[in-house]
């Protein structure tokens, strides 16, 4: 595993290769043209079509309220301009939803990489009660092989006439994720060669978030580490300290430090307040920020990001340069035809009652039944 | 206002046009070509495309977590199979959603036909607080002008600098909306001529829904009466009574009466339990059924109204040859591209907070604000 050694590594070669003129790493890089697939689930166009389904399908939650667009939107960036969002039962988790876009890029899922790959995240996704709060696996199988239209969907992608299983559901869900990338930002014209394709200031910006240290970590195609491949391997994740340097008035005024990060998931002392690196990819359309949501503007975050892990105070033009910098990696969303969503047949009997005790969006679920 | 004298006046019609085999009326029809458009509201290809973007937006609900398409789902049937939605604060209002496809057709609505148009429909949906929960017009507005994409769309479609007010909103949604029709459906088919595309079942069916008197209230293009044309205009609903024969199993077992239907808005002891009548295309993929969403399955639902309505007690052959027809009614639902939703600039705070007095899935928002 990854942790704070690598931006060290980095930031020789950096060095070395700045200052040479070749670096072994090309730490600026546009949007590759593949994404990293893992061999035991490569990418087919009927699994694609049946994970784009399955992505917009509130009847994967247990309620029918919500669907993984509901929170991670590909209409809009990719997420749902919320600090926190909101599952199916009304509940919140603790973390700031992530642009689901470019995530395919990703080494390690979650924003304390405890998911070693989209398909491992998947699964606690589906299970987990801040989110879909399905019951348990067989729920998920279950309510799938009630709709003819998935049971021979799943039938015909993955054999068998027991197929809609939480693994391959989960197998469809990252092949279509795998799908979501956005090329052709400002700045990848820019590093293919169109000098003229970033603006002076979105240049000084570039030149600053190298000089002040940003891209000591942030680097590589979404500005997290290293894509899986010869660097790092799927799993391998690659984490910061955040803060860097506590002690800041942004400790308090956005709750910095009350999330311990890593160390919750690995009891090692040494991964308190560790992360993965979040993409930088769109981060101008995916407000707000950080871990917790806490930090509503960009500027804000880049003002917070500056003083926290480099402990350097930006001046107004500096931070206006770095923004201009980090607008410059919207990329294009490419257009898309909705699903179409296989129908409930009409003798299927979704027991997912409002509970009497509750007044407020509670809900809970039984399985379903056929009831003619 | 058009009650129930309408289906007398119909019932008149039928006896005599189906007996001299020529009716001043087609009681069956295909789905038509056009859709009614209000003067005030032509449809226009930049509105309807500012309409959509609009119907997908979660921004519109007050804490960014539902669109119209949370509960009117376009995917699927256009509605969610739960009896009651859930709005953007996890509160259900009493009656169930109903398909958006199709409603153009329709002369009324609400469930008891308190709205005369889509557009005044949509102006108390975002507003309603078991819906999108918007505080004021002004709330709405303000939202929809901190995002420039929108303020844009806006003036160019309508006109002016301060075009996002409520009404235009609506305007652009209901010309959406009436975009959404589903023809081509196996009873269009039959009814254009092709007298092999409905089964004998479904052809008996069709006998024993016209027979029983189904027919007398279920008739026109949505099978809820005449669309909005020469025999009722925009505004006049075509209502009936539900249950129209009080005293089955069915009152307690589907809490049937409790409702008191159009007399809670107009307060005529006429209208107690007057309802509009609802779309009866794709009904087969919309369950569950009846105002309140407690008919689980399309044949309870077929044999609850045959009791009801017509002191009928279906046959079992004659539940499933009514059923084989309303599948027939399951049209072709046309593919579609996805909205690209205007993104919320980097610079604007969304502060739709979590309550935390409430651990529930209730938040509350404020306007929002641009904090530089």
């Amino acid at each position: 595993m990854m942790k704070r050694m690598w931006p060290m590594v980095v930031l020789t070669a950096m060095g070395l290769g700045y200052a040479a003129g070749a670096a072994a790493y090309d730490f600026l890089q546009p949007l590759p043209d593949k994404v990293p697939v893992p061999k035991d689930n490569p990418l087919t166009e009927a699994k694609i079509v049946l994970g784009k389904q399955l992505y917009f399908d509130r009847r994967l939650s247990v309620n029918g309220t919500v669907s993984c667009n509901s929170c991670h939107d590909v209409m809009a960036g990719g997420q749902d301009n919320r600090a926190l969002s909101v599952g199916a039962l009304g509940k919140s988790g603790r973390r700031n939803a992530p642009t689901v876009w470019n995530v395919a890029f990703q080494t390690v899922l979650y924003w304390d990489g405890r998911a070693s790959s989209l398909e491992e995240m998947l699964h606690s996704h589906l299970l987990d009660d801040t989110v879909m709060a399905m019951p348990d696996a067989n729920s998920v199988r279950h309510r799938l092989d009630m709709i003819p239209g998935y049971h021979k969907a799943f039938a015909k992608v993955f054999g068998g006439t027991d197929a809609a299983t939480l693994d391959n559901i989960a197998k469809a869900l990252a092949s279509y994720i795998r799908t979501l990338v956005t090329p052709g930002s400002d700045f990848d014209h820019y590093i293919l060669g169109n000098k003229s394709a970033l603006s002076a200031s979105a240049q000084r910006g570039l030149n600053d978030f190298r000089e002040i240290g940003c891209m000591a970590c942030h680097f590589g195609p979404n500005f997290a580490g290293p894509a899986p491949g010869p660097y790092l391997k799927m799993g391998d994740g690659f984490y910061e300290l955040f803060p860097n340097f506590v002690g800041s008035k942004y400790d308090k005024e956005y709750d910095l430090t009350a999330d311990i990060g890593r160390y919750e998931y690995s009891h090692d002392p040494g991964e308190k307040r560790m992360y993965r690196l979040p993409v930088l990819r769109n981060i101008a359309v995916t407000g707000p920020y950080f871990h917790n949501g806490s930090v509503p503007t960009l500027s804000e975050a880049v003002r917070v990001m500056a003083r926290t892990q480099d402990k350097t105070t930006l001046t107004t033009e500096q931070t206006q340069d770095i923004v201009a910098f980090l607008e410059s990696l919207t990329g294009h969303f490419p257009a898309q035809t909705m699903p179409k969503l296989p129908p409930t047949p009409h003798e299927v009997v979704w027991s997912w009652e409002q509970s009497k005790s509750q007044g407020q969006g509670i809900h809970a679920a039984d399985d379903a039944a056929i009831k003619p």
